[in-house]
């Protein structure tokens, strides 16, 4: 293991284990050409979507079954070589960075749709599948998987960074809606975790322990989703509020009575301006909330009434429905897409989101001062959160060519984590820890759980090979 | 460590471990009273609601606090003695037995409700107060907590088996019903999992892996639970059916409507006129589904029609509603009192219960075939269901005196069993695995998820001092 390396700042400390040619050979022995040295194809197995600068891996394995990653586990193990499952490489916390070096085991081609349940709401695929393949399989149906993080992210990731987004509100998270899991332990092991029971008290949650361990305890190979059934009505609309606080509070006041609202998100006025300008949509530019509502059409009637009530007493205005699919789709793409409406309004700037979480009582605390101090940094960033579960994201669009924005953007990272830990909330509600929240963790979790985690990962992965060096150091 | 004896019908295998005095006086010297070793106490806390028959725990300390629990942790891990925590005793499965000696640590004098935060609709609580506890506290908020096993069992005792009951068809269970816990670790140490936060990516998710541990990974101090608005209409109404089929296919249409039935029960004839000679009802004594509806009346209104309608089409006929709240307190009670009625049923009999949960589309496979081997066993029974979840219990009702009658019995739980795993479900939806079901455990998960679960025990319990010998062997 060589020294670690100096972190500059965008990137992180390395700790490079040695890939010896041996293991090379004995991969390109198994996997022929699906096993690549290409610099282009390491490079890309080298980044995600987060701000880090880490050499690529020595190797790509392209898995095709669950006996595939078996057999690169297994392979690995034998050398004592990190492996880093890849699926789409949307991560935003560095979650796909060799900052051990390693190999990457790219499981995107393992994309199969396994079998549909549609009795019992259930579907089990592979880990590459993307949430929109997902849809697009079980659509006929009449059933739908509502978790949708922005990116059209594989379903393998989204099951290792416990991954939700703006249907969480009502569906729950990636926590909620695994039943079942098919996991490649660091033995190179191929266990079952759970069943397709709708619920049971058969031992320990590994199913939940997998989820969101972001691939340091096991390399996730089938995934057993809850389906649902499409909503008979759909109702989706916008409504612009005068300040953030009115838009805040109205939410608050949503949930607390208990509507069972399938959307809620905030977008500030100054983000609706970017996704005009990138979507072509024409919306107000005032901060907004964008709703949507699922049930009968008297349920979607009564719920959309009372919204209506409740943002009317806070000043919210022109509640604007869209009635077509086409214009809900083209509205929540919109919304999808501001993460890169913020990116192009700043040409060449790399985006360091935030993830905190809070109680829905304590959203405005959290969320007002922390506008207050994003504005006075002069730092330009864009806003939007899925407030309905009190979680937002703030983008802070910094040019990596100038570290001290890169350091004023931290310390705002800094001051809204300890904000949001002290009013009893988590430092990431939906993106993970990866690299960038280790240090958040720590202090968010406490020395204690933070030592039973880590005998946990001892004790499962002895020789530290799957996906070391993140959520917390060894 | 003795030698194991050999297993009685009644009594399973014994290892018991020495409890040195020199722990009883440290026990004592630090508890005073609060420490006794008095046979009447140690046989309290040397049974439960399972069949089987133990001697009792050496000593037990009535915990006051956490750091009650975090001492009489260190003591007897210094002496390497089981601790065994012990709420109200209503487990059915032998979780709380001494197989291999050791103290029991009473948490039922941890009974507060220690914040109630209605605004973020979750409540935080130790161990020992009950469900019904939980309940009487929030009310005055318009708050409601809905998971319910038929005793009214502690909070403590609810989380280590993951627990359920008739709300989780609406609701979900402790597993999606807990936020946060404080935990004493095996080394004595106090560590917090999860925060108040309504969902979180923040590593391994701890609350999961210590929700349905049954006490052998640490012992549960606090926990914080989701609350829900008391709903604005309830509607709760019985509705019989020629057959069980009839009423298992009207349910299975139900649920896969997406129809937010809030419980969904079936009582079997047989089992409707135990309850009617416990509870003097009056019900009609045919195959049951008892149900209720939660909602805005409008909304209740329209799942009513609903369900009216599919039981139409099965030849259910009676819906019979309960209107006033009184009605249907006495309805529920009586449906909770399904067990104590069935046991009053057969004097000195003892019920040995089955667990199985399948998914909705197998529940009539699963149902039907077992109740044919009921009848044509001939021993007595009680047969209940959760069965919106797939979740149903046989209790079979056994004389103790007879070997015979529990032989019978266990062969009709195991090809009960056999043919829940065949149908992707689970041997047990929510009363744990106990002593009862280490062997379909094993089936269940298989030995590599079992090897996964026994390598985390070890891990972090080394030298098995929590709850040892249950869930599965070491």
């Amino acid at each position: 293991m060589n020294a670690p390396t100096t972190a500059s700042h965008l990137a992180p400390e390395l700790s490079l284990r040695e890939v010896p040619p041996a293991l090379i050979q004995a991969l390109q022995s198994r996997f022929g050409a699906r096993c690549s040295t290409a610099q282009a194809v390491r490079e890309q197995h080298g980044r995600d979507e987060s701000i880090f600068e880490v050499p690529p891996p020595s190797a790509v394995v392209f898995a095709e079954s669950t006996q595939d990653v078996a057999d690169a586990v297994k392979l690995a193990a034998q050398y004592k070589v990190p492996v880093i499952p890849f699926g789409v490489g949307s991560s935003l916390e560095g979650h796909l960075l060799a900052v051990q070096g390693g190999i990457s085991i790219d499981v995107s081609r393992m994309d199969q749709v396994l079998s549909i349940n549609a009795e019992d709401l259930t579907v089990t695929v592979q880990p590459g599948i993307t949430r929109m393949g997902v849809n697009n399989a079980v659509k006929s149906e009449g059933l739908f998987f509502p978790i949708d993080p922005g990116a059209d992210a594989s379903i393998g990731g989204m099951t290792a960074t416990r991954a939700s987004g703006t249907n969480a509100v009502r569906y729950g998270t990636m926590r909620e809606n695994v039943l079942a899991l098919e996991v490649v332990t660091a033995q190179g092991e191929i266990i079952r975790t759970g069943t397709r029971a709708k619920k049971s008290s058969a031992g320990y949650d590994l199913t939940r322990l997998m989820v969101g361990s972001e691939g340091t305890l096991g390399v996730i190979t089938e995934i057993t989703l809850k389906l649902y059934p499409l909503p008979e009505a759909i109702s989706a609309a916008t409504c612009s509020f005068p300040t953030i606080e009115a838009a805040v509070r109205t939410v608050i006041q949503v949930i607390q009575l208990g509507v069972p609202i399938a959307r809620c998100e905030l977008i500030d006025a100054n983000t609706v301006r970017m996704v005009n300008a990138h979507s072509k949509l024409g919306l107000r530019e005032e901060h907004m909330l964008l709703m949507e509502f699922h049930g009968s059409p008297a349920s979607v009637k009564e719920q959309a009434e009372t919204v209506q009530e409740i943002a009317g007493e806070f000043g919210g205005n022109a509640f604007e429905w869209a009635t077509t699919p086409e214009e809900r789709t083209r509205l929540w793409t919109a919304r999808h897409n501001a993460y890169f409406a913020a990116i192009q309004s700043r040409p060449g700037c790399r985006a360091i989101s935030t993830d905190t979480c809070v109680p829905i009582s304590r959203l405005a605390d959290c969320l007002l001062d922390s506008v207050a101090e994003a504005d006075a940094s002069g730092i330009p960033y864009f806003l939007v959160g899925h407030v309905g579960d009190g979680n937002f994201h703030f983008g802070y669009l910094i040019d990596p060519a100038k570290p001290e924005e890169h350091h004023t953007a931290e310390a705002l990272n800094q001051k809204l984590v300890a904000r949001a830990l002290d009013l009893e909330g988590t430092c990431t509600g939906e993106h993970g820890v990866g690299l960038h929240k280790m240090d958040f963790l720590r202090r968010e979790a406490g020395d204690g759980a933070i030592t039973v985690m880590r005998t946990i990962k001892r004790a499962l992965d002895p020789d530290n090979i799957l996906n070391p060096g993140k959520i917390f150091a060894l």
